[in-house]
């Protein structure tokens, strides 16, 4: 699997299950959400935007994406958590399961972030992505067609440590836009 | 890693924090529990026995052990959840990365089970047991030497539906028996 049908693959609509388990006080935390993936054609202005800001040839973009999502925690029942992100995969010269990817906003901090990934053999999609004083690794997965696991994990920066570790089970809404 | 170095890793006081998907009412559970992995001699009279149910020559079993598991569900409060199994593994002449794992007692159901199980590159330990009216598939792999990861997937018998997912979070405890 490349990264092309991996992303042609994710298209759509999501229901999704997330578990948050972390670690040092044994707490879950438990959020249901629905996530949309929509395909952005390359020539984007926000596409362009984001390749320039990490001094990328936006020639180089494949695939790139929207993904949204609106969700409810169990912690905190009054608030509902939205959001919205561009990102942009940059495979490596001739490889396309191995690259770079780039992202509007990352998940562990506010900043715009750009992560490593690799599709391996048996098709999981892994991404690690560092930050200042923290990384964070995400494998996703597809179990059937409509249906993908996603294990997150936010690592301290030197990656020793795990902090926070989620889980999501992703079921593809029939009742798309 | 072969099974014998997996199951060594293994060994010890674990305690997980597990959450279950129940995928088509997009319900959790939570689970925490206390998970002791135990050595067994291969002379064990258990082993042997167990070799002999399923009329496997015990000299083929590697690195058999005890499982034993005490736990508490946020479903039922003042239910505990105690129980142990052994586990044989019966790794393919030649190659000790793939083989069968012969176990007391499935998840799924509560008769004597027989799985596949297998190695990857990246030392994630995959099993998957047919049982018959559904399918379970197991992947554990460990982040650090003190932390692992698990995703159980309950399937229907002809292995396209998954019914529900667990991800468990498994920290050594420093707190040994």
């Amino acid at each position: 699997m490349d990264i092309n049908e991996f992303v042609e693959m994710s298209l759509g609509r999501w229901r999704s299950q997330r578990s948050t388990h972390h670690l040092a006080f044994a707490h879950f935390e438990e959020v249901t959400s629905t996530i949309d993936i929509e395909a952005l054609p390359t020539e984007d202005s926000k596409v362009i935007e984001l390749c320039k800001t990490h001094d990328i040839d936006p020639q180089l973009a494949c695939s790139p994406f929207k993904m949204s999502w609106e969700g409810e925690s169990d912690w905190e029942e009054e608030e509902t958590m939205a959001g919205s992100t561009i990102l942009v995969p940059i495979p490596d010269r001739k490889n396309l399961t191995k690259g770079r990817l780039l992202r509007e906003q990352g998940y562990a901090e506010t900043i715009p972030s750009i992560g490593e990934y690799q599709i391996g053999e048996d098709g999981t999609f892994l991404l690690v992505t560092k930050y200042d004083r923290a990384a964070a690794e995400e494998k996703i997965w597809f179990a059937t067609p409509n249906l993908r696991f996603r294990v997150s994990l936010i690592k301290t920066s030197n990656g020793q440590g795990v902090t926070t570790a989620s889980f999501s089970s992703e079921i593809r809404s029939l009742n798309n836009k």
